[in-house]
């Protein structure tokens, strides 16, 4: 079954915001055996978005719209959707009960029988919304399935859980299983590995199944898709896909198989062993906290952070010296340790990563030019690791990069302390 | 003049990493006056490529494509433009000088003249990278014009500065000037605005130009596009819409007038203002911070925050008191409050802004059930503000409501403060 995602949205192509139901979409379907076979955004204009649709469904056997469900005039989906069925919109007592629930949900009072919600072209089946008010909408025409949904990604979601994974248990079987295997190195270059280290490990890899090459902040993801009819079948694949692996060139590389985020496989390992950690972030500003707590559990070993921003957080707080700061310069190997051993001291945890960098645009200087960052880890029985690293790009791109580094740190001190 | 984006990207459609450069091309050719008609994300598989090209050629005068430039077998870009011009690629002098020097950057030698680099499809002019090792390429056929670029955000992004910039102000001269007004609201639902509210106020907007509203997590964003044939007509209707708005019922609803982040709005009027602040996070794992940090110029007036994810934070970092904790739970206005005053009294600032709540999955009970949050902002002259919230969705989602609603509360802080 192939499948199309149409985004209305005149907001993503303008910049406002970022699509995130692509993303959302695609692993929803991996779970379903199923995959995304191409996404169109178009703008809230009429014939824009019905060329779209129309072009969509040429290739496809399932599109999924997603947005201009909304009340307001530049909500176009489901006239657009009856254009192409052919059908006005009539009263409809099935869509005015939906659209009833909805707002019951929410203690609101329905605007009652004139609202647009009430409204349906014939032909079409209006689905309930449990995250928000506008119901969706979905038809079947030509053995081409059609399913329109709101574009709020909370709303996007809960709409493709709540209708589309028991119609597609019902309706697809698949034929085939396939795993993605995914193999994460860090520190080294995409060129390195297919070249100097094993000029021979694509075309390998390539026996298994289809290979990509996903380039990351601190290194690349290698993916190799298998395909299999049968879990026996599968499962030898696998084995003989780890051996290839296990006795590569590139393997000391090699951080994590799979495809959990990096805060994922450290919060897991954390809790695992039962190590307790925390940052105190400068320049990160609090996105390493942030992406732990991202991580559900991330409370049983992630017990907090300093944000020591200006150095007068740094001394009150982490009892970083001013003296130190002053004869080492705040961007140093021996104030990141100064932190890291600071933070340990304070919030008592086993570890603690410190990052102080420059992040930029201003600020920097021949000497510590921006994208400079160092990074220490400090482990409460007295050793510290630290490390200076320079990166490139932007404000945003920086902070992301020095904290993908501080998390690398953290697993592999992390992963010191489990293995010992 | 039209522009499509083809993202050559089976990552984004396999959900393993976000789209983000419709957002940036969206935001670069606002600032040249242009706008992205459409975008379209295919597989890295020669047909389908091929196919989207055409696709977008047909409805577009200009096609960008992302993606599919790297060094591996799946990066298949400049295979499917050759065959689009029907040239086969050959070594490139050009092409050659271009990538050795891309190389020479950053103090890595050109694997030589075998490299897949030095080859070009003729007709076709190689583009330096400033951020990245693989080159862009340019092309026109037909009044029709083709750039294809890096998908690598930081290398996307770099490239159309370094190449297409100037590109653009020779070749592109816009007859009208356009400017998006975009106005603010909070504490209001979409409908309220439109309906109950202001019933008249979406036609009454359409007269100015195209309207937009876009839901977003404490509020609406109301678009409205002004077109105008030279300055001063510009500045006329400019003039009369702010008195429509002006006087609406929704303009107690209004908090900002433009396009800023409320971050960097914060971050202005703080600086301005010169007052200091700083947060005491639990739920929010340091995301308020994050995004603070995110604005350049922040380090004048954030000074830093606690992330106190444990309890035993709370107490250690913030002196909130264990009684204090188990008498009124650590959800709960109280503490919050605490945990607010503690970080005035710790990091010395003018407003201490704290968010304890929970963001789940588990955690729940009937009385406080995933989604509850208590926000305080703390003035050092002994005021606080604090408000109780219920939020829905998944856990990374409410992270980010409950961020929302504190930077909202400490921007109402900063405008209490500023006002007085």
């Amino acid at each position: 079954m192939k499948i199309g995602l149409l985004i209305i949205a005149t907001e993503v192509l303008e910049g406002k915001i970022t699509d995130l139901n692509t993303r959302f979409l695609a692993l929803f379907l991996k779970k379903h055996h199923l995959e995304l076979f191409s996404a169109l955004t178009v703008r809230d204009d009429q014939a824009e978005i019905k060329k779209a649709l129309v072009l969509l469904l040429d290739s496809c056997d399932f599109v999924i719209t997603s947005g201009g469900l909304g009340p307001t005039k530049d909500d176009l989906t489901k006239e657009v959707l009856g254009q192409y069925l052919n059908q006005t919109s009539v009263y409809s007592e099935v869509a005015h009960q939906v659209a009833e629930e909805n707002y019951k949900k929410y203690d609101r009072p329905y605007p009652g029988k004139d609202h647009v919600y009430s409204f349906l072209p014939k032909g079409v089946t209006p689905l309930s919304n449990s995250t928000g008010l506008a119901p969706g909408l979905f038809t079947q025409i030509h053995d081409k399935s059609i399913l329109c949904v709101p574009g709020v990604p909370r709303e996007f979601k809960s709409m493709l859980e709540d209708h589309i994974s028991p119609w597609l248990n019902k309706n697809h079987k698949s034929q085939i299983l396939f795993e993605n295997m995914v193999f994460r190195t860090k520190r080294v270059p995409e060129e390195k590995i297919f070249g100097e280290l094993d000029p021979e490990l694509w075309n390998e890899l390539t026996k298994f199944g289809e290979v990509s090459s996903l380039p990351g902040m601190m290194g690349v993801d290698i993916g190799i898709k298998l395909r299999a009819r049968d879990d026996k079948e599968l499962a030898i694949k696998k084995a003989h896909l780890l051996t290839v692996m296990e006795n590569s060139p590139i393997k000391p590389h090699i951080w994590h198989q799979g495809e959990e985020r990096l805060e994922e496989v450290i919060v897991k390992l954390a809790n695992q062993k039962k190590i307790t950690f925390g940052f105190a972030e400068s320049c990160t500003g609090g996105l390493c906290s942030h992406r732990i707590t991202n991580i559900s559990g991330s409370s049983h070993s992630f017990l907090g952070s300093v944000i020591s921003y200006d150095n007068s957080v740094k001394m009150k707080s982490l009892e970083v010296s001013a003296e130190l700061i002053s004869i080492k310069g705040v961007i140093s190997a021996e104030v990141a340790e100064a932190m890291a051993k600071g933070l340990v001291a304070k919030l008592d945890t086993d570890i603690g990563v410190s990052i102080t960098g420059i992040a930029g645009p201003h600020g920097g200087t021949p000497e510590l030019p921006v994208g400079t960052v160092c990074i220490a880890a400090h482990f409460k029985n007295g050793k510290t690791n630290s490390y200076k690293h320079r990166f490139f790009g932007d404000r945003e791109t920086l902070k992301e990069r020095f904290a993908q580094a501080a998390l690398i740190l953290l697993h592999e001190a992390l992963e010191e302390i489990a293995g010992s």
